[in-house]
């Protein structure tokens, strides 16, 4: 029976794969990844000296759109191509940078396959820790909250959410930077701004610095400062 | 200039640990962990097959209180080992399940070392998508909310920030989980129970079926469900 895997990558430095995804990798015969309208795949990039140079490479290509079916269709496709070497007896991996369950485009493979084949997810590091960890900034201690919003919610609901919560990362700032920067004034909250996190070229500012055209892989951490209870 | 190092192990099995890690500890002529009331150290049970035999080990022992000073004394000696290893010249590699910076005890060596030392964090797979993928329960995607509230948190904080985001993850769960039952009854949602994730003897069950008596290391998952959107 052949398995499917959905194999987290972690945040993009290879040295932060997991030793079971250096394994699964390293011995399968297909190996599947999305990328972006005919670009380069992050995924493979963060896994491209583990993959075996005989395996065979299923290429996902997502169009560059915001419209739901062109995207829905290439997942279709994506997870026919998986379906067909699953059937002819192959496991696949696919692989997914950060963690596959933690806004990973895996789950769009897991939704149309994992009803029918035996589906196996090996977590990863995600830029969340990964963040953290760069910055030097201590996320969740002892009683304390933590939320993960999406940048693309609106002001109100990001407004109201990080009011309540402990430590808060914003994911996916891309062109929302300003509003995230107004809430936050609004709030007389200090907030610290990551891009690229565990690669060559990161990039940890104050918000008050980071640039107005952010990148979708950056985040924006707001955290208490150091629990005085620690010591 | 000496360094200390904080390294996320991951949730407990030791292939789920990175390759940094991995190499990190391997190297590590000083390794620093904490144990419970002089038991054995689930951290240093984790990396038990990395560790170099002639590795000189650091045990912070962490009295059974919830008193505060005791165990505050115990983080300021165990504070004082390692600054004098780091003072003699060698590295230090703390051994921190998970990831050290989420609810992870090396945060208090943090506020008492990493002014004085050059500290590195290498992030770590956390129990929260260890959980989701042993589960089979995609956390988020798209523009979904994530939200990790610690079981030790009140009933009514705990009902207020369930019912506001669309999936969450409630550490630490122990003896708070009757507590936790009533609310998920009220709120009408389904939830999962998950013990010791990645470990050989794991469980994954409905939160109804779940363990009156629940252990430190179980979560409990409340998840929307496929998203629609996905397919």
């Amino acid at each position: 029976m052949s398995v499917l895997y959905g194999i987290g990558l972690g945040p993009g430095d290879p040295e932060l794969m997991t030793l079971k995804a250096h394994r699964l990798i390293s011995a399968a015969k297909v190996v599947a990844y999305p990328t972006l309208a005919g670009g380069e795949s992050f995924a493979r990039s963060i896994a491209a000296g583990v993959i075996a140079p005989n395996a065979r490479e299923i290429r996902i290509d997502i169009p560059m759109t915001t419209a739901r079916e062109p995207a829905q269709a290439a997942y279709d496709t994506g997870a026919a191509d998986i379906a067909a070497a699953l059937d002819a007896g192959d496991d696949v991996v696919v692989l997914c940078e950060g963690d596959p369950f933690f806004y990973g485009s895996f789950m769009y493979l897991f939704a149309r396959l994992s009803g029918r084949y035996q589906t196996v997810i090996v977590p990863g590091v995600t830029s969340l820790t990964t963040c953290a960890a760069v910055a030097g900034l201590p996320l969740t201690a002892r009683n304390e909250t933590l939320t993960v919003l999406p940048a693309t919610l609106d002001a109100d609901t990001l407004r109201d959410r990080i009011a309540h919560s402990d430590a808060v990362a914003i994911m996916k700032v891309g062109r929302h930077l300003p509003k995230i920067r107004q809430i936050i004034a609004d709030l007389a909250l200090t907030a610290t701004y990551i891009e690229r996190a565990s690669l060559p070229d990161q990039i940890v500012l104050p918000l008050a610095d980071a640039p107005e055209n952010a990148p979708y892989f950056s985040m924006i951490l707001i955290t208490k400062g150091a629990d005085p209870w620690l010591t």
